[in-house]
């Protein structure tokens, strides 16, 4: 899209203000650089793109090269790569020889080494240089390299060398320039940190409290627990118990005995339920919600700053004076200029309706305010709906106008029709819980399948088809192709006589898809899906660094026999198992002796149930201090990022019920009201006969302006930033500009590229 | 505090508008009755009463009678014994013959008819008929009493005979007029059971679509469980185990076959539990929030409209008319006849601040509007602080206001003592830690206890003895009871020689009581105390009702043996039990063999781990139905009541973080602070003299308006209805006010007694 900008004003970087430039304050005419140079400030500001690069040309070329989605992709592909080594290394899933797994490993070095020369090449390097995800990159390369000289070394000499740079690998996930999300998460729960640490350490006293309560209540009755070990004679053993006890794992067993001895100590278990399980992990759900709330909102208000500070770029590059002294602005004829280079694919009626939002008071220019908007009206998805007339009413005008046809629409709009299918789904749902082989019951579900085929026939027949399968009908497609599947699938199985595998998952998902009620919970589902990735990934890293540590100290303490005549299967081939809870449930499998194994072993501790019974085990091959890594793991895991997701769920869904619109969306809608409005006035004007030409003019090539709505898409967000900014933006005040150049800068300084290192305080 | 009211015009009781009274519009003086009436009527708008009583002398007579306290202990009193029956009736924890028990629960049954007839009498007939709660009460009674003859039949027939209507026992607790919170919580989640249904459906498909995955992906694989059992083969079974699995009570061990069958398999089961667990389970919290949320904000705005127009009334009562024509109003005379009535034991200075906050323009007298506010400041908790100087500045001047003395001052009032302090805590906690055995450990104790005492006597010379120990200043008072019975206990033991049983406890409590951070946690948990109270009648309530039901149908099935050698101990008594993981984990104890072991039981299935051995235990004495049962209770306790429970403290919290000030506190602060000026300015003109005189006329028994400072009471509220106001305030118009007296007319029809039975659809 871009040509080498060759003014020679461009050729002057503005290092201070990160690029920043001075607009030449006239009215000359803007060049196509300008506009590329505006396009990319305004593309930035929408996806919410946070560096501050030179304005010279190479690095303006450089830039747009650096966010070319090929580079992007091989960078990911790269640490994905880098990641997945853990499957080849030792201890491996399939094994690959140390001189394979380091020379790929050297690549994705080079490869991670050359994009952060690309990067700095973009940016000043002053600006390089203090940015703490930058110098953490570099760490990482420089320790990993280290690492790995020194380990090929130790294998050189036939040494015992540990990989201990492994850990390093997610932080390079985590301080990509497009770890933005990732790093927010981060920083959030760094944040909140603080204040779960006084209430954990408040927790931390009421078990220490109760363990003292239990040891002078119990300790001294002599009771034996269920293998006859003493109960609750050792204050640290308690203390543990205890711990496992919130989490619930251990519970009602470890309070049997005492219960057995005497049915008052009940009491004390229960009070200590209420207390250490129910009311402490409710304050710690509030505290991390609260915490993440609120430094989240700082976050989006700082992204909404720096957004509207590139749009001030943007609008100062493109700006003219109207008249002597008055507001500079953005003429529609720039603007026109402008909208194209950011967005090529943008449909005219569209970009009609943009101008119409900004420019509210119809002044035919816009000023900074106005113009500010434009980033967050590019993120709107806007829908527009063509009034398109059903092809038989063209081809079959009297036929699809009679009497009969007109009761067919009729009852298959009503909600009578609904109402029939879903009675329809529900006895369908009966006769899948029945019996497969029975014959009546696979041939009703031939029947079944014509029913669903002729619901979809019938509403072919009276709305409009491009309609019904337009792109953003996700409902309506999914629903055909589940039943033409389940069709093939059925017509398939009973050709071959086969007995029907998976038909009756088709037929389940089809139950489910037909209730209106569970669609708007798949949609919102649906929407957090993007949030929930992020938490995909921090889980990932945090999954990722556990198992690294976990191979290391537990690697091939507890195996697992394929074979079930070996003997050492009944004690994981380790015989200090002998006997235990662990071998006893047949947990061989669980264990890290490679990075799957480790990753279900984690899962299952953040499942928590038994964790206790895993951990002990890892507890008999080592040694007491093992228990540190599995409480370490529960209070990061499931004390602290369970509940953000929790957090983040709760929050989306208050979002979907409270159901706010942003000021944009409603002035869009109210536009699109006003529209309607005017196409009514036309049609009544135009009485009935206009009726027969609408229809007419339905394929002409230029529709008019009146005869199309929009509708803004089910609020489906494109970018996580969006999400956020739109939980948050009752809070944050409307238009919180910089107004001035000062403000810009200090703005620049304080909010420039937000990391995973340099958050606020 | 009552006579008779004799006035005439009191005596036509105004039925139609449930008591309401028609004010003579004129100036007329206002006899004792009035103001008598409108205590009543501010009484009740202040403890949020709402019951629209007859206005006859007989009538508030007996309203006042109805609400003495006495009668309402009895009531109680009544309750409690009746649900307490439950220990005595068979299958009993202390056996009472059948007659016992049942004279007791008619003499029950006798005192819950004589209140309801009191309450008839209080009440217009036809408001009472109206009342579903009071219909509810007769018809449990009749029940309960129809079922009491039938069984004593049965028994005398020597038939079998289930006592049935045990099961209607707590719903008196429910539906008594004082049950006021308990019914507003069964109507929150009433009202919040369609949308929780849905998602319970859509939860319910997920589950059924998954264990229709897991029996076409596993059953065929001829896999065994660990107890050599098919494993994944019976459908019905899978759907049990995946439900279990969603609790997390079963895993790991559910996926294990699987797992060591394949690796991939995890995949499933680990998808499982992210859709399932993960995100349905916080679906469910966010639903649950938000629906007890959104009807509890609606309760709360009845409760304020119905508490205005309460205050409307008295209003009525007490209006003069100022001028011709012009606004009625409160004169500041008939206030001060009115409050003495209303709060008898109020200060003088609280009364003068109150009149001063509803009379913010110095007017002299109130408008509806201001008036209507006083059942609000009458629940703000107000402490009158008297600025006292040290006793030792009276006693010796010259010492208290020497140079070292100042430093001592200075000291302890630094930041400094308070860190000292805390450091001092953690040493302690450290040798709580170690052996107590050891001498020097032992001994040091009373270097600990030394410093604390030390603290506490250094505080007292500081600051003013009667400040320090301020009703109000319950830390201090903590504090100073644990020093001194840590000190006594230490010294008895070591008199006795003893080891010191429980004074480590002490130790600990005090550790955690220093540290000021752990203190406004506390404070917090404190503040929602009350509101945990209902949650626990509600949670008495459903356990009652599982507990008979329990008791019902699986009584003596399992059978614990409080001696060991006896052989059946090995199965519970239950040859069918052989070998079950029931019997293997000794969870005899765990039955339904009386109330008490019911409530345990139903604890440990409220907290979920292993309820499928519990209820597999039940399910193997019993029948594959018995499932039903336990699943009910899962689905009732814990994912509807602990979620609410969860976003009560969710709610609690974020409003104690966010600190919100209702608009009254703001008016008393406002007026505090102009106070404290007003006190500056004085002591300006006085100039240095005045510090002697302030000091010398402490004593005086007329305190001077301008020495006093008021303070809120750290926000403790008086009642939970203050607490939820104070939650929804900010949603509340702030003067939704019935103007009129047909609208007036209108909210009495629509607001009257909100019962269990009858909330807004």
């Amino acid at each position: 899209i871009l040509k080498t900008p060759a003014k020679e004003k461009e050729n002057i970087p503005d290092e201070s203000a990160g690029g920043k430039r001075i607009p030449n304050g006239g009215n000359a005419a803007k060049t196509r650089e300008d506009f590329e140079l505006a396009a990319i400030y305004v593309s930035d500001a929408q996806y919410n793109r946070n560096i501050y690069f030179d304005t010279s040309p190479q690095a303006v070329r450089l830039y747009l090269l650096y966010h070319h989605w090929i580079l992007k992709m091989l960078l990911y592909f790269f640490i994905v790569l880098n990641l997945s080594l853990a499957i080849f290394e030792e201890p491996a899933v399939l094994p690959l020889p140390t001189w394979a797994t380091m020379l790929v490993e050297l690549f994705c070095l080079l490869a991670f080494t050359l994009r952060m020369g690309h990067y700095a090449k973009v940016i000043p390097r002053d600006k390089f240089w203090k940015d703490p995800k930058n110098l953490c990159v570099i760490a990482t390369l420089v320790l990993t390299l280290t690492d790995m000289v020194i380990y090929g070394a130790l294998k050189a000499a036939d040494c015992y060398g540990v990989r201990w740079s492994r850990v390093l690998r997610p932080l390079l996930l985590i301080n990509v320039t497009e770890g933005r999300q990732l790093r927010r998460a981060f920083r959030s729960i760094r944040n909140a940190l603080p204040q779960i640490f006084y209430v954990f350490l408040l927790f931390m006293f009421s078990i220490l409290l109760f363990s003292l309560m239990a040891l002078k209540l119990l300790g001294k009755r002599d009771l034996k627990t269920i293998d006859g070990k003493p109960y609750f004679t050792n204050y640290m053993d308690i203390v543990f118990d205890l711990y496992v006890l919130v989490t619930t794992a251990n519970s009602p067993d470890v309070m049997m005995p005492a219960y057995n001895a005497n049915v008052g100590f009940a009491i004390f278990f229960i009070l200590y339920i209420l207390i250490n399980t129910y009311i402490f992990m409710s304050v710690f759900l509030a505290v991390v919600y609260n915490n993440y709330k609120k430094y989240l909102k700082e976050e989006v208000r700082q992204l909404v700053r720096a957004k509207r500070h590139k749009m001030v770029r943007a609008f100062a590059v493109l700006q003219e004076q109207r008249e002597e002294g008055g507001q500079p602005v953005v003429t529609r004829n720039n603007w026109n200029q402008l909208i194209p280079l950011v967005q090529p694919n943008l449909c005219s009626a569209r970009r009609q309706l943009i101008w119409s939002v900004c420019d509210d008071k119809n002044q035919g220019f816009l000023d900074k305010v106005a113009f500010i908007q434009l980033a967050d009206l590019l993120n709107i998805e806007v829908i527009a709906l063509k009034p398109r007339s059903h092809p038989f009413l063209n081809l079959f005008p009297n036929f699809y106008q009679s009497a009969p046809s007109r009761f067919v629409c009729k009852v298959v709009q009503h909600r009578g029709f609904v109402i029939a299918f879903d009675l329809i789904v529900l006895v369908n749902t009966v006769f899948i819980g029945l019996d497969e082989k029975n014959p009546l019951i696979s041939n009703s579900e031939w029947v079944f399948l014509t029913l669903y085929l002729l619901e979809i026939l019938l509403k072919l027949y009276v709305f409009e088809p491009r309609a019904f399968f337009s792109r953003h009908n996700f409902w309506n497609w999914f629903d055909t192709i589940i039943v033409v599947s389940a069709l093939i699938a059925t017509s398939v199985n009973s050709a071959l006589g086969s007995s029907g595998e998976y038909t009756s998952l088709l037929r389940l998902v089809r139950v489910v898809d037909n209730i209106q009620r569970f669609r708007t919970i798949i949609n919102t589902l649906i929407r957090i899906g993007p949030a929930i990735f992020t938490f995909g990934q921090l889980i990932v890293v945090v999954y990722y660094i556990f198992a690294m540590l976990g191979m290391e100290i537990f690697k091939n303490k507890v195996k697992f026999y394929d074979d079930s005549s070996d003997p050492d299967k009944q004690y994981c081939g380790n015989p200090l198992l002998k006997g235990t809870a662990f071998a006893n449930l047949n947990y061989c499998k669980n264990n890290f002796n490679n990075v799957v194994s480790s990753f279900v072993l984690l899962v299952e501790l953040t499942v928590v149930n038994q964790w206790h019974v895993l951990s002990s085990g890892f507890v008999t091959v080592t040694n007491v201090s093992a228990r540190i890594f599995f409480v370490i793991f529960h209070i990061t895991v499931v004390i602290i990022i369970i509940n953000i997701f929790v957090a983040f769920v709760l929050e989306a869904f208050f979002l979907e019920y409270s159901d706010l619109q942003t000021s944009l969306e409603k002035k869009i809608e109210e536009l699109n009201l006003a529209m309607e409005q005017e196409r009514l006035d036309n049609s009544l004007v135009n009485a009935m006969e206009t009726m027969d030409n609408n229809l007419g003019t339905e394929e002409s090539p230029t529709p008019s302006r009146s005869s199309m709505v929009f509708k803004i898409s089910s609020k489906r967000y494109r970018t996580v930033d969006a999400l956020l900014q739109r939980i948050f933006e009752a809070d944050l005040a409307p238009e919180d500009l910089p107004e001035n150049d000062e403000a810009e800068a200090q703005n620049t300084g304080s909010f420039s590229n937000p990391t995973f290192g340099s958050g606020p305080a």
